[in-house]
């Protein structure tokens, strides 16, 4: 593959977008939409291509139980840009992450609870209780400096009964892509409590300049005890086509989810895994693209902020285009309430993340350079 | 809209069949696949033409929370097709019907167990054990004349500590369609226990001449406990695109269902959603052609058979496109592998339906006349 290919980042003009993105920007006219992680950018023509071509011949049937082409596609993808991959026969389809995550809780933990590090990815808040166990939040104070797992924490949840750790690595909301240090520290805890880890790892391919994606099954000894959440859908844009995978190392494991009645995990679509496979195998020129197209994003947020919202603290967004603000220096009891009624931009509001941090917003910057200008003076309209 | 507008149906070729089916059709070369429940036909080119539309504007992403035009769209449907309608208001989307089912039983159901009439849908076997309950199966004997819920049985599992019944409207694989009396018989029951049911009526657009579909939830008195899971994909071909929906009558099961966290339930497609509303809104004139041919394939079969496999045992085939054989009369210790390994028919084993039934297999008769009268002959080849 020639690494120097590229294909272009085409933005959506708002008609496009309100068309092409229907909850993201299903809000109001004139406002405009940065919460839910969706792009404002059109996906990828090699994968809508692949995608068409599909319907065309008239997949809108049941998928295979297995498609081999897609655990390849996934383990040559990972191999070229993580440096580790697992072996094909590892991986199986889920519908999206979020159930992949439920069914590898269901299925492989123990009946402890799940330690839920907070600010936490809002969809999967209470995603505890609907396996049936105790959530137990492992806090990130806000003045932290850095987002780290907090392993005395950890040692602490463990010990009071939790099982299970949902990691989510490179991490929404906090931006941060943990190294393998501390991924080798989490993984000491683990193991010394006999528990597991399910890694969601959705934005792996959003890793921006300077930081580099460590899967948590590329770290020794852990294999036995962790699956990893992979998909293509949120660095291609294709969430609704509804195909995630789990990588599952051990065969044990993957014996246990193999027994399973149908019933627990068979809703993903054929159409999703014809757009993972084409995606993995064909996505690089595009995907380098959007890297740099979001590399650029940040470096605008960060300039921006320091224009128009010089209080507002955010730190270093090492992968993923959601940012996470604190703008509590506004003084604002609803800081995303404040920004829609008075700035007219739909963010994401803090406490979705962590209970009560409602001074804070998720920002979502996957956009063009001059909405997201727009979006920053508005909220500085809003805020200040 | 002129009732006695038709689009004809259009029967796959083997090649386009291939294509289409990945499942159905990943059978070896030379074998004629009439398992899994999908339908050798092109899929209505009304509904393919709003999905292609749809991701042509680029909807790979989130689908609404919820589409109004959807319940709007099945509503009418129910009004033209079943002489009853529910609320718009009562539909919610979820990604397939097996999940439909499973999530209303995790939310609104009480913790004992479910009874689950057999034969009964493969997929959904170890539902039960998926939701955490007890699976209770209410049998129907292979002897009976014709298959009901027997009411002493059902009343007994009720006393055992059961409280829900998975209701199949109409029955797969027994290709039965409840009448309103037997539907009122199994209410009291119900009633009398304080038991929930969960309707999957999957099956009712496939009602075919000389029975009528009646939905669970146009029984007075169901409301309070009962909710139906009704999809447009069965009839239409579309189970991939991935949106069933949950018809949920009663506002307290509603307001519970909607305050349950995201990750129980947000994996539906908007491409689903597309296929669905389309079907509802505009599919008729595809539907009426596709019920004259199932009507005309069903006609054929009992031909067939009364030639080629005399011997066979089937009761009336009232509804879907799927018919339960009992073949044992030929001797054959698993009818299914005998037809595969002889016959060169992959057909479904009956023991997938019902433990100890493996003299039978369930047939799919959704394909061409040509390809119909290939397979009966061959399971009389295989079986004789």
């Amino acid at each position: 593959m020639d690494t120097d290919a590229r294909r272009p980042i085409v933005d959506l003009t708002e008609e496009q977008a309100r068309r092409a993105l229907p909850l993201k920007w299903g809000v109001p006219e004139g406002v405009l939409p940065a919460w839910v992680a969706e792009m404002d950018y059109a996906v990828d023509p090699v994968v809508m291509d692949a995608v068409q071509g599909a319907l065309a011949e008239g997949i809108t049937g049941y998928p295979l139980e297995r498609d081999p082409r897609l655990g390849e596609a996934y383990a040559g993808w990972a191999a070229r840009h993580f440096g580790w991959a697992p072996d094909p026969e590892a991986v199986r389809e889920v519908v999206d992450v979020t159930a992949g995550v439920r069914v590898a809780i269901d299925v492989l933990s123990g009946p402890g609870g799940v330690v839920f590090p907070t600010p936490g990815y809002n969809a999967q808040h209470g995603l505890a209780q609907v396996t049936g166990r105790a959530e137990h939040l492992l806090e990130v104070p806000t003045s932290a400096e850095r987002c780290e797992i907090d392993l005395d924490a950890l040692e602490r949840l463990f010990a009071e009964g939790a099982q299970t750790l949902l990691l989510t690595q490179p991490h929404n909301p906090w931006g941060r892509v943990f190294t393998r240090a501390e991924l080798e520290g989490i993984r000491d805890v683990v193991v010394r409590h006999g528990a597991r880890v399910v890694s969601d790892e959705i934005h792996a391919p959003l890793v921006l300049p300077g930081a580099e994606h460590v899967s948590y099954l590329s770290i020794e000894g852990t294999h036995d005890h962790a699956v990893a959440v992979v998909a293509a859908s949120k660095a291609f844009n294709t969430a609704g086509l509804r195909c995630a995978q789990l990588v599952v190392p051990s065969a044990a494991d993957r014996a246990r989810l193999d027994a399973q009645p149908m019933s627990r995990n068979d809703s993903w679509s054929p159409l999703g895994v014809v757009a993972a496979r084409s995606a993995y195998d064909l996505g690089d020129p595009w995907l380098a693209s959007l890297v740099e197209r979001l590399d650029e994003q940040r470096t605008l947020l960060a300039s921006l902020l320091a224009e128009h919202l010089p209080e507002v603290r955010m730190r270093p967004l090492e992968a993923t285009y959601l940012a996470w603000l604190d703008a509590s220096a506004y003084g604002h009891d609803d800081a995303a309430a404040v920004a829609l009624e008075r700035g007219r931009v739909q963010v994401s509001p803090g406490d979705s993340y962590a209970p009560g941090t409602t001074g804070h917003v998720r920002l979502n910057i996957a956009t063009s350079p001059a909405r997201l200008t727009e979006i920053v003076e508005r909220l500085a309209k809003a805020w200040r």
